[in-house]
């Protein structure tokens, strides 16, 4: 089924304890689109400026991305500067040069507008109602936000998020949303403000996934080597939307499903700089992973007669 | 099968953001058997001081703990004082008194010999090496240990971990101990110390367990409410090494289990001050906060033909 992102196009230079890099392709449009299209096609609404190298371009309409939406205007590109420290878990942002994005106003293609799944990348809350205005009746909208937007839009997140089916965000970000620190509660609290479902990235230690009583948890991957975290939450939701898009439904176990296949696709990217994991990988290293998850996280019941005759003196 | 374990019995003073008690019953004995204690007797290697109140006695007695290793000596109690903030995943200690703990030279009873799961609770490591030789060939040996030891006594640490099954360490500790961030990669060359298997502990997140090829990935429960983390890592041990005592094997799948169990004994510690949730806990609760935790963590397989004809370009 159709899949629509809005989001950045992004050039980002990056400082890790393992190198740095220079305006090399980002942004979360770009990582969501990439990690999506090993499920499906994914309509992109972005924008970029003049200098945005074509074979970035090139790259994108490779993996079957829609690129219709994706409008280039006069003046510079999106930039991002961040670096990491030894705890990876953390950016810290050097420079955000807005440039054009400053002044982006999403329009969609006519044929985007009847896309059944959205994802509401990481922008301005008037900005993602602004698409979902565009888009007719969709199936299921996710949503992404920052601590920017919480502190500073927090009204028109809040309206956003009454007409979202999931919100991705991390512990710290559900933490200020909600103000309350324990992450159940949190989450709860969040349900409240309208979304069915949310998800709570934690890094390296995975995902929680909240929704009625519904609660799933999934374990990252263990990674000896990890280079570039940059990307990691918008290939989580990529991976995620995609799947959902292409398999129609969002039961519960479909959604459990998504999840694994989220962080699986972000425990890719963060193996190298940018994208460039992303363009070596395959269908099989995916499904591959997917299997490592599923032993990594697999333990068996426990025996009926444990508690009998245990000496346990109650 | 028997299971021994030598660590403190302490009074504990506490304070979290949601209050705070004073000499309460604490020390990684007294977590560590009290958890053991669902599964089968345990064997305490301990010391208190004269003001130690009877009660705690008559509590750890009732409980089918065998207590012919605790002794009683001239002087106050150990006493661990403990602040924790909003984040209750890390403690700060505000005050220890070792007290009796000082002079401690841990002398087992005949009877205790034959232990064949012995449990090295947090102490120095020279009295570590004197409690394992004393025991007759153990078939299992836990070990806990913390900065401090790390780093005032890694060379007396080094030789007490060539003599242990298995390590528990949280994150923090495995990286200083191993001397590197990434926690895979920390946990292979703690591997190559000698222990054949290490679990590390990470609060609220779960617990990795790495051994030659394999690994697991415990998610923890997520709680509503923590109140008090003391005693956490040392209830793991306890539900941990108590199943293994009981089930008298220790494959891969049993370990399984049995971390799991220690992730289950752990989360019911923390939601209320000291001992104080054990001591009305359950085996049923136990069970059901496994099934719990078994539902949690449960995703199916992929679909097979999930990437054909998806319209990847690969």
């Amino acid at each position: 089924m159709s899949l629509l992102v809005v989001g950045s196009v992004a050039l980002d230079s990056l400082e890790t304890p393992f190198g740095r890099r220079e305006d090399v392709l980002g942004g979360s449009a770009s990582y969501f689109s990439t990690c999506a299209s090993f499920f499906g096609p994914t309509r992109v609404v972005a924008v970029v400026g003049e200098d945005f190298p074509e074979e970035h371009v090139r790259f994108l309409g490779s993996r079957g991305i829609d690129l219709a939406g994706l409008v280039r205007r006069p003046g510079r590109t999106f930039r991002w500067k961040g670096r990491y420290e030894f705890d990876l878990n953390t950016a810290h942002t050097l420079d955000t040069q807005l440039n054009v994005f400053a002044t982006f106003q999403p329009e969609l293609p006519a044929h985007y507008r009847d896309s059944e799944y959205v994802f509401l990348g990481n922008i301005d809350p008037d900005l993602q109602r602004a698409v979902l205005d565009q888009v007719k009746g969709p199936r299921f909208v996710g949503c992404d936000t920052m601590n920017y937007w919480i502190t500073s839009k927090r009204e028109s997140l809040l309206r956003t998020l009454e007409r979202v089916d999931m919100l991705f965000v991390n512990d710290a970000e559900a933490r200020q949303l909600a103000g309350e620190h324990n992450v159940v509660k949190a989450a709860r609290k969040i349900l409240s403000f309208g979304p069915r479902a949310i998800v709570i990235k934690r890094g390296e230690y995975g995902a929680l996934f909240f929704s009625g009583d519904e609660v799933f948890a999934a374990c990252a991957v263990p990674l000896a080597s990890v280079f570039d975290p940059t990307g990691a939450g918008d290939s989580f939701a990529g991976g995620f939307m995609g799947y959902l898009a292409r398999c129609g439904g969002h039961d519960h176990a479909t959604m459990r499903r998504a999840i694994v296949l989220g962080s699986v696709l972000a425990s890719f990217t963060v193996e190298q700089f940018s994208l460039d994991r992303l363009r070596t990988l395959t269908p099989e290293e995916i499904r591959s992973r997917y299997a490592e998850a599923r032993t990594l996280a697999h333990f068996d019941e426990l025996e009926a007669d444990l508690f009998n005759g245990s000496g346990t003196p109650r």
